[in-house]
């Protein structure tokens, strides 16, 4: 059966996004891409930066609360859903919390078709690619670069350490089915 | 049974998302709001430059085609279960259909308490604001104006021309079970 | 002699850059359009975001060091070359050190013809339209929409409480030489 | 005498923005940095979008008409007087004119203390990153990674094909007087 989600998941700067555009380009079918970003924007802004919300720590560390998990969880439902009326996914994820995030998605995508992708990049490069873009808060590429990989099971794993967006993209889509 | 969706539907440059984040600011408990451009922006950037997809006339008329019409039945059956999972969710939308953009959302939205709205603008204000604004295409506001009214049944209408956005979302607000 | 420099100051979210924007739509000439954004983002994030360089009160007061006025006179100088050079300039302002601020800019511009306009908004306005931007730092608008007008002498006062940016354009390009 | 301007010439998405922020993050006094698109949104849309003005072929070249050279001579004049004024400035730029577009600068910016520097990146992989940025006109990047360095004669040329932006920001900063 043919693959109907592709999740990526990777650290801050890690070039998630980047991956999932040129996948986007390259697949012949079209593929929606969803981040933790389109979450995000969607909430209130009194919910972006509270403690029961999104939180950050002086060294860049995130720390979501309750109050975001419980929308999370709609919006998780919400992308399995589109998957299941037929839509091609492909999500760009955090998983912050390790194998409870995995856990969490696997139990709402159920019997869909999904490809487990590892996107990594070494510590220090993607603390200078959060530099060079100047949009992020200091310190999150260091802290999630291998945080957000523990305890998580892959189908296949990226690097864009010294490796392209286009050609990470290019070695998923050859693993699709 | 309490509101579970808020639809705005208006034209470009209506108010539409200054009413959903001031809905979001002033309604005590989290409200997710969606539009159009969050689908359009997941789209591939083929599907958002094409005629299956969208194409914009040279008046600023809109035109989907039957791509861009796939996809969105997926992302609405995605809002309805976020919807069923407990989510509070503010739609931000552009019936350019008529009665049958309205019927789309109606047919997934099922039993779900929904709260219909007509947000409009004069279109000559509305023009106005779209170059004030400088990053719309010339001429979307005059065309949707009256368009995207057309054959919609409302249980409340706001108009923007003289009223400022809080002050039409205090009145939605108003009308929530 | 033809003006060459049009001074837009007011309050955060008081419509200036809307103004603008129409200004250069209307104005059958190509203007420049700068503003204080404009200088704010050519600078080191260190410098967005330090006592010595930009400060937010909690209450949205912005407060600005000597390191951002160093840097703002060179800008302020670079603005005028701009317009002795030939290039016609609209520049969107906040004067919160008041007359001083207006100083800084008659002593740089010299002889050049510039045409000071007040734009004004009603404190409760603004606020609800910072509100239903949604980017902007809350109370900014409120500590500012007063503050911005003492001890300045104006060519021309606009008012967006009521009157749309387009209307407000329309009034200036009607004063100008 | 210390250097008093930094213009960093390459080709689009060659890296040179984010060189420029590495540039501003890592050096201890403030640098202010300009690039091409700040003149760009300055101008008029009407300017932004047409053959007096730029202009894109469907192949991504970009071609630039008389007035946007007209206002590009008083952008020109405005930085230099900036460095004149005291302002450390990195100028990020496209020398599509070629030796014509370096020459401009150089009679602008006169007995200025100036690093000239060369950003190169291979066009295959500006090619790719051009695809994973998202939101740049395809073609563009192929277009000029060869094209923009022709007849320009450079202190220094860093390239981003194999090496980060912040080791390239290090060399230049270490060529600095």
């Amino acid at each position: 059966m043919a693959t109907q989600v592709i999740v990526l998941n990777g650290g801050s700067s890690s070039g998630k996004s980047g991956i999932a555009r040129c996948l986007q380009a390259i697949l012949p079918d079209p593929w929606l891409a969803f981040g933790t970003d389109t979450l995000v924007q969607a909430m209130p802004m009194s919910v972006q930066t509270s403690a029961a919300g999104i939180a950050f720590a002086p060294d860049g560390e995130v720390v979501v609360g309750p109050e975001f998990r419980t929308l999370e969880a709609t919006w998780i439902a919400g992308i399995a859903a589109m998957a299941q009326a037929g839509a091609r996914i492909i999500v760009d994820e955090v998983f912050i919390g390790g194998a409870a995030s995995q856990q969490r998605w696997k139990d709402a995508l159920g019997p869909l078709q999904v490809l487990w992708v590892g996107v990594r990049c070494e510590a220090t490069v993607a603390t200078a690619r959060e530099l060079a873009r100047g949009d992020r808060i200091a310190g999150m590429a260091a802290s999630q670069a291998e945080l957000v990989h523990r305890g998580i099971v892959y189908d296949l794993q990226v690097d864009t350490t010294h490796t392209e967006a286009l050609e990470c993209a290019q070695a998923i889509a050859a693993r699709l089915r």
